[in-house]
């Protein structure tokens, strides 16, 4: 797609930000949304809550005391296309250590997605008064597995072509057939064209691994219906690494909570998501 | 308070459902918020948030395809007293499998609670396709300790004149002045007046225990930032049990992940809340 905002793109020299890049319009903002962050032609939902969140962040007041993404909950109503779109942001609140901004994403005026964008300003130099525990191991990643912008199935992903993803071998058995049988997905990432992590970037972190439920040998796109993401922690440069796990598929859906971890061991984001899989019939019985 | 909507308390012969009853108004609801759902004199905000649901789902189309809470994140502006309040509900989605619906609780004009609200039908006998494990262990209701409406400083906590907690005696040392040092809270739940559960009454049951930061020896009140609740599971009657971690504490914010389980071992509900809590003020070190 040409690229509708080249006065943007030439001040953004990371493809993320010129794919989450946003410009005034009246009502609000529009944005391009970037056939290069989609799977199997679909935007990725990550990359559409970034995207929301830009366009919070961009209403700030002058000055903007809240750069911060902190908690970001969306909503997915009707999976958008390529192309244009816009956000319609009306503010909440803008408090002291809090703003919060609804966000709209429409496109040719069907609502795409509802976000609600809280943000704050995370402390450079904060310490947690108390963590759980440490980051979970993960072999390194020269010993994972490579994500590749083609499924086995042949199902074109074109964000794998601006993440780096690498997948913990134990979570990787379903590009084999052998999928372990669990909501697990553990990998390595970082961006393609060496952008540094931010809090706005976690926001497509925590959904950037193959949905869990292909562990579970379920091959088909997973519909988000909700993700909420929480930014802990301001990141470190270097690789991040994300662990998923779920917790339950029943009715067709299942859920997935993501913790995201930076070089330096600090936990810098959570999420949780709400998503469809319809589990695989079953094979016939031998009679 | 005068219940200010007789004809629809008639009707609702449950604490609860006439604490959440909203009436049809011009341009969206009314509701009452209730002075027995409080905590030190703040409403709940579990409360709050199946008070907003209660009325997305009264907003459904005849007929009511979509009857259950399935999603809902709700993010906290302000926070409202007793007293009446306003809900506008805009519909985002009427879709075949889920509705979406946005939610402002206002009070006199000031935006309290937005909330995103997606709804469908859970089926009544649906089994899990795959779960990760079946619950957390808990001592039985008798061998545990029975929240008490009032807290050691004297705060009152009406709230539970409504509903009955049981707390691990493993998490509820900090009510004796022994906090455990974690995150963690669990415990067993039910309505005082024998209310069934239902799915939204889990949007209640999620935020009920007392906050974890609590067992972190910080009594003060935890300010909601975001909760966002999935229901996964028709509950069985009876007891529900809620186990609560958190993850880490960090820049004056804490995480809160709550399971639900009901008494036949189903996995009903699932939350996540990022809250506000002040580490104590380290006493100063002798010499």
């Amino acid at each position: 797609m040409a690229d509708p905002f080249p006065a943007v793109a030439e001040q953004a020299p990371y493809d993320f930000d010129r794919a989450t890049s946003v410009v005034a319009v009246a009502g609000g903002w529009a944005a391009a949304i970037d056939p290069g962050w989609t799977v199997g032609g679909r935007p990725n939902g990550g990359y559409l809550v970034a995207l929301a969140a830009r366009a919070a962040l961009a209403s700030d007041a002058p000055g903007a005391a809240h750069p911060d993404p902190v908690a970001v909950s969306a909503h997915f109503l009707s999976p958008p296309s390529p192309g244009p779109a816009d956000l319609a942001v009306a503010s909440l609140r803008a408090g002291r250590s809090l703003s919060t901004w609804r966000v709209t994403l429409a496109q040719a005026g069907r609502p795409c997605l509802e976000a609600l964008v809280t943000a704050g300003r995370l402390d450079q130099g904060a310490e947690p008064a108390w963590r759980a525990a440490g980051p979970p191991g993960l072999p390194p990643p020269g010993a994972c597995v490579r994500g590749r912008p083609e499924l086995p199935g042949g199902v074109r992903v074109p964000i794998l072509e601006h993440l780096d993803v690498r997948l913990d071998p134990a979570t990787a058995g379903w590009a084999a057939g052998r999928p372990a049988g669990r909501l697990e997905m553990r990998g390595w990432l970082r961006f393609q064209d060496g952008r540094p992590p931010d809090p706005l970037a976690l926001l497509q972190v925590v959904d950037a691994l193959p949905p869990t439920s292909f562990e579970l040998g379920i091959a088909s796109w997973a519909p988000t219906v909700e993700l909420t993401a929480y930014v802990r922690h301001r990141p470190a440069a270097g690789w991040l690494r994300c662990m998923v796990r779920g917790r339950l598929l029943e009715g067709g859906w299942f859920d997935e909570e993501a913790e995201v971890w930076d070089e330096e061991d600090a936990l810098v984001a959570q999420s949780r998501q709400l998503a469809g899989a319809r589990a695989p019939v079953a094979p016939p019985r031998p009679g």
